[in-house]
């Protein structure tokens, strides 16, 4: 593979074929779980140049026929399933779009913004709002992922509930397919029905179908006032009744509906004792809103207010309260978001992104709840996630005393099974929101119809006849 | 073929397999631009009957690979690109899903409603409302056409910059394949991330690669109240200072944005006189703005108020009324949908339904107004339509004095050219939401790009090998 190696240091210049000295940060994945080898890690600088590796690599598999050179395109390698590494062969190529990260431009009039794939999420929102727009893709990891890859993934996040997945931000893509060529797909148009919607396939394709080299995504005017308020909720059956509430009394001004199980707060309280964790002790859940609002910040307050007071008449709401002012707010996402991290602290667990239809999760966690407390006496549940978008992050703790390590040996199987299982009685799905990658992608033909599995396989087949394009994720030949 | 319609026949019934009589209802499509002959209309009763019909259509076809036979997949027949006749050779099937009309569930809490392909859009709409939701698609067709077709063809309307067009407002699909197998991907889930995005690939494949039978969609909360206001700007690029300003100063308030041309409104005008157009007469466009609103009338009301007032100040608008009335909003909404009946008394003219960046559209009309003028003196332009989703049905009619039917048959071509030459050069796309269907699938060659067109013939032949669906549509093999 040495005359590869070298043909893709003439395309790309040898400081950007990189096959010596630690490349961990490309070879491992983010939550530690593979660690792979690969050919070279072969850093493009423009979709010609990542054109011309793939044509490459695809011509040296053809004349290797015998070969298992393939492709792993990567962004900033925060995938939560195993999606972005190499296999340990020493075979395959990581395609880093790290240096693909330019804005190319804004369009204030039609409310677009065209980037790079290499563009990391945060310097995207930050662009956009220097030039007085919101770019609501927001999510954990919006410091390191890229937008390439939130594209490739179909991230979700924080915002879901008013402005929909990555795919739904994104009005068009530029792609290189599996052949080579360069899909000149960045319309910055809100209607187009020439043709079979190719950019939807390539989002949430993780690339096994081809490679997302930049995307044109949707602005929305910066909010004049963002407020968050914080309740207390006797009963996920509450929680629900709250958002169907929230839906009527904000309309589009609701932005944000998070829920937190009792545990996963006391897992924060218990672990960052500095971030007072508010009104969780008595009650089993907890709800963050979010409002955000057109006109101004006293209006956000009385329309909280409204619905709060409606709220707590119905009984759905037991106490609350909102953030007085922007360093309250904070404090207040702060604690939903420090619940990965102190579950972390308290040990690893077997993790689930699951989603359901909102008016069967009350139901399904009392019941899930139920059959894994008798399948493994004294189990806890860290439960918290999107409510709005029907997503939960339905994480399974060892019991207290076991250790989690062996927890995670003898049980994950297990756990997953009931877990999946339950999800799919009540009509949902096993990956809300992270994908499927290499973690994911064996659980799909138990789960997943066999007609939609045929389908994708023989759409992989098509355009990617070959697999050269991060064969293994997703879908299994 | 007698052979297959005794199977079909005993399939799903003789009632509903079709070959005597008056079929034009079928075979003729709704602009009476083309009436071909079907082998039979036939009408099955539920996807199982559907499948069936598939499989023994492809059965026939394996053993009579001579044989043209091939499947029309059919809703209301209001396609406006001939999208859903049969042609003239006798030997296609009219798959009709005028039977399957059946709301199936609405499920409040999670907010979507469930129904079959055949479903009237109005009644979908009807549905809805009358649980106290609002199905957010609305098109001038909406008493006639069908969910389904709504899905294949990917349909806009009136409401799609706020909540999107069709697509967007899909959350899962049961179809039909080419091979008759049953995909059940009706999920009522906002977050599925286990694989290729299925169902945005048969939305707006327009029967070509699968048939909808059912599908479930979003519903949001009836508003409090809808305000209706009417504009007189100086330009267009006026029309598109004010959507920018709307955007700011209403949010997600904003749910219509139509601008209409001086030209359009004078026909309305003239063949509808009782309907008193207003403001048209001393400026070249108009626009029709609506707000929907949570809270109530007056919030409404205050907010248009604020918006207007910015617009005078800023010079974009010049003139404005607000709708003191339903009846009066209702009245100013008959003018917009006038348009359509007042340019055909006026004679056939030549129609475009094309999109642009809303940054783009003030050059691209005063470029394109200019050349058309130049070619063609005296040519009339009934330019209107979604400004906020940068959709223009520009529309070019004869000269006085010379016969409609002579201006289209001797200029059509040229003025498509033109226009398409001119809307392909403003980074635009030559059908926004009426699909390609048998009118535009020549067009496609010139206008898109070879490498999508590439991956939609690759995606046809791999989903549809036999070319059983709706041949000749949207792809050309």
């Amino acid at each position: 593979m040495q005359s590869l190696l070298r043909e893709l240091t003439t395309l790309v210049g040898s400081a950007h074929v990189l096959t010596e000295g630690d490349l961990s940060a490309w070879e491992q994945d983010w939550r530690k779980r593979a660690h792979g080898k690969a050919l070279a890690v072969v850093r493009p600088g423009s979709a010609t140049e990542v054109a011309a590796v793939v044509q490459a690599c695809s011509r040296y598999r053809a004349q290797h026929p015998d070969t298992r050179l393939s492709i792993v395109p990567q962004g900033g390698n925060t995938s939560l399933v195993v999606g972005s590494t190499p296999d340990d062969s020493g075979q395959q190529i990581v395609l880093s779009l790290q240096r693909m990260n330019a804005v190319r431009s804004l369009d204030a009039a039609n409310l677009t913004i065209t980037a790079e794939a290499g563009c990391i999420l945060q310097a995207v929102q930050e662009h956009a709002r220097a030039e007085g727009f919101l770019f609501p893709l927001s999510l954990a990891a919006e410091g390191s992922c890229t937008l390439g890859g939130n594209l490739g993934s179909n991230a979700g996040g924080t915002q879901v509930l008013r402005f929909g997945n990555a795919r739904e931000l994104c009005l068009g893509l530029e792609v290189v397919t599996a052949q080579g060529d360069i899909w000149p797909g960045l319309s910055g148009l809100r209607k187009d029905n020439t043709g079979y919607d190719l950019r939807d396939l390539f989002i949430g394709a993780e690339g096994t179908l081809g490679i997302i080299t930049a995307a044109t995504m949707k602005l929305y005017p910066l909010p004049a006032a963002q407020l968050t308020a914080w309740a207390a909720v006797p009963s996920m059956q509450a929680a629900v009744t709250l958002l169907g509430l929230a839906h009527r009394h904000l309309g589009a001004g609701l932005t944000g509906f998070e829920v937190m199980g009792q545990f996963a707060l006391s897992l924060v309280d218990k672990h960052f004792k500095q971030l007072r964790v508010p009104l969780f002790q008595d009650w089993p859940y907890c709800v963050l809103l979010e409002i955000s609002d057109h006109e101004s910040e006293a209006h956000a307050r009385t329309q909280f207010e409204g619905l709060l007071e409606a709220a707590m008449a119905d009984g759905c709401v037991t106490d609350a309260v909102i953030a007085e002012s922007l360093t309250q707010a904070q404090t207040l996402w702060q604690v939903r978001e420090s619940i990965s991290l102190a579950q972390s602290e308290e040990g690893l667990n077997i993790k689930h992104d699951i989603s359901l239809p909102v008016s069967r999760i009350p139901e399904f966690v009392q019941t899930t709840d139920a059959a894994l407390a008798h399948a493994l006496p004294g189990v806890r549940l860290v439960n918290f996630g999107h409510l709005g978008d029907g997503n939960l992050h339905y994480n399974v703790q060892a019991p207290i005393g076991m250790d989690p390590a062996v927890f995670l040996r003898d049980h994950e199987p297990e756990v997953n099974r009931l877990v999946f299982d339950a999800v799919v009685a009540h009509d949902g799905s096993i990956s809300a929101e992270h994908g499927v990658g290499s973690l994911k992608v064996g659980h799909l033909k138990h789960y997943k119809s066999p007609v939609a599995l045929g389908l994708m396989r023989t759409i992989k087949q098509a355009l990617d006849p070959h697999h050269l394009m991060n064969p293994g994720r997703v879908v299994e030949i």
